[in-house]
């Protein structure tokens, strides 16, 4: 099945380039949030600026109290070799997890393989997918873009930040919304408790009346 | 079924604020490109900037060639009556169909309700699904947020543009791309047919001399 928002993660066992991964003893063991991403390809462009990037940005995760952890359908001897390329072209360690999904069990499972791009093999490759996991183990947000398209980091740590913000207070983001930007009060909030939560809200009146438009400073 | 990468986008009709939507006949019709987008509900705060910022940014949808269609599980009649609000408070019109899907018959079918929130009647909402549909009706990337995490339409202007690139040429985008960047050449040129193609492309030697990472200047 294709893993989608609310969806329980469930548990696997898989190889990977730090051991034997027991998926959620991984999650227990971690700092809250795991971000778990497919790469089509180990030995690839795209990728490599991908994974590169991720290692440049590991602090701003950790930061967060997101771990993150990688899988592609190579081996994780492979995945050791291309770490080397990854540093090299971008000037930091790969210092988290690469799984190793060479069977494309978890490939299959979570429907992360490509229809078209195949490996030399004519084997399918994964897809770019991102899958945002919660402390409750469950899924909370998913990006999936095809080979050819690389994901944007500032797009992914923005998507944290503002799941983050909406478990931590009764906010929601905006379209576009960037940290320290305002931010909308939810609808579950009366206009008195929301007064009492956020003193000097903003309500902006509609040609409908009902009011529900209500933004305050970002409370993080 | 969730709709995912390479799937092909299933008939349907639905109606909408512009009346009844065909849907295969309206991909026909449009101009090549077509982005699908549901939202959680009408009349509330997050929907409300989303819809108008794509509201707003509807000539540069136009200018790519990409038509743009929403869909939530209220009525036509009340996304009508929500509309006023949404040009009311960003100042644009909302020029495109809003799919009334107010018996939950798209939304289910492709697994766009979020499990955890509801609608005053205690009936669940769609999450923030994006489904970018190419010109031969397949999908070629989602993005799927929570009612609480509103979309960014420059990431979804950036995406597009990446598809459409490597439709094009043969190249693909690194991570954090943004038009005007570098690009990849892709695996499957030789280096001779990189060197006809795209003159004074670079090469960036890594430690495993598999000579993968090659650059070249925006085609488009």
């Amino acid at each position: 099945m294709a893993l989608t928002i609310g969806d329980a993660v469930p548990d696997f066992v898989a190889a990977s380039t730090k051991g034997e991964i027991r998926f959620h003893k991984f999650l227990d063991d971690g700092p809250g949030w795991t971000m778990l991403f497919s790469h089509p390809r180990d030995f690839t462009p795209v990728c490599t600026t991908e994974l590169g990037e991720f290692a440049r940005h590991k602090s701003a995760f950790d930061a967060l109290g997101v771990q993150l952890v990688a899988l592609s359908c190579d081996t994780a001897s492979d995945h050791a070799e291309w770490c080397k390329d990854i540093e090299a072209f971008k000037g930091a360690p790969v210092d988290f997890a690469i799984i190793d999904d060479s069977d494309r069990t978890l490939a299959t499972r979570f429907r992360m393989l490509d229809p078209d791009e195949k490996d030399e093999s004519k084997l399918p490759v994964p897809v770019r997918s991102v899958f945002f996991i919660g402390p409750d183990k469950r899924v909370r947000a998913t990006i999936c873009y095809p080979p050819l398209v690389g994901r944007n980091v500032p797009e992914l740590l923005r998507v944290i930040r503002a799941l983050q913000l909406g478990d931590a207070h009764p906010v929601a983001t905006p379209v576009n919304w960037q940290p320290g930007d305002r931010v909308m009060i939810q609808p579950s909030l009366s206009d008195e408790e929301a007064a009492a939560r956020f003193p000097g809200f903003t309500k902006h009146e509609v040609p409908s009346g009902k009011g529900y438009i209500r933004m305050t400073d970002d409370p993080s």
